[in-house]
């Protein structure tokens, strides 16, 4: 288990960094609200390679599951405990009350992430397009259950 | 040269990266301000390290140092050509005037990031704590000039 991963799993354990716990739940919203967008941003050009809206790229591709798979662990912290309210917020109470059913998503999102970044250096753009869509759908499943429309 | 810096380096000659010129200026807007607020929430964890206001961990401050490391290289797309206005912004009209000027404080950032994650590494307390300095000093000397209060 690499230096990353202990910490990731040190702060399931805890639902909280201990770094994060000295933070106001307005700045853990306004982090993970970041962590997000940074996501996002990201998968929104891969999603236009994808769809073919924009040319297809494999460096532009790999440059962004790379991003992707790097960003991903860096979510978690920003649903520490005790961040359900303190700003505007599409996060649902029921992260913290099904922390475990909400983790076991996260995880999914780091495993396809980070698969993600694997197919893109693998030279197939079908396996990336098929591993594309296996990373969206991990997005899509927790979505639906903990974030509001 | 990496493929990432190639990009880089391609986004620089151009003002704007490929993918971010599709997008709306809010939306780039909103992509730098994530990434300095991801970028911030990292430096925050060492800064309180550095003051003493939290207990030292070496092994917390490489994980911060390392995110720092790696977000900062992200930063720049979102200050692609046409992102002087379009949301609300701290971010100066000079930045596009003097795009070089501010590229050469950008640059700082990323050397000097990448040297706090190499130091932070190197088992040198006092060495993670210059180079903290450092880091510090390459953002405020772009915030002075180019962000607002």
């Amino acid at each position: 288990m690499k230096p990353a991963a202990i910490v990731i799993a040190i702060a399931a354990a805890s639902l909280a960094l201990p770094a994060a716990a000295q933070r106001k739940p307005e700045h853990v919203i306004h982090y993970r609200q970041a962590a997000m967008t940074m996501i996002g941003w990201n998968f929104g050009t891969l999603a236009a390679m994808v769809k073919g809206k924009t040319p297809w790229d494999a460096q532009e591709f790999a440059l962004r599951a790379d991003r992707i798979a790097g960003l991903a662990p860096q979510v978690l912290e920003g649903f520490a405990k005790g961040s359900d309210k303190g700003a505007t917020t599409d996060a649902k109470p029921g992260i913290w009350t099904h922390f475990e059913d909400f983790k076991s998503k996260y995880d999914n999102l780091l495993t396809q992430s980070k698969a993600l970044s694997e197919a893109a250096h693998g030279g197939d753009a079908a396996a990336m397009k098929e591993q594309f869509k296996k990373t969206a759908e991990a997005c899509k499943d927790c979505h639906e259950k903990y974030k509001a429309d």
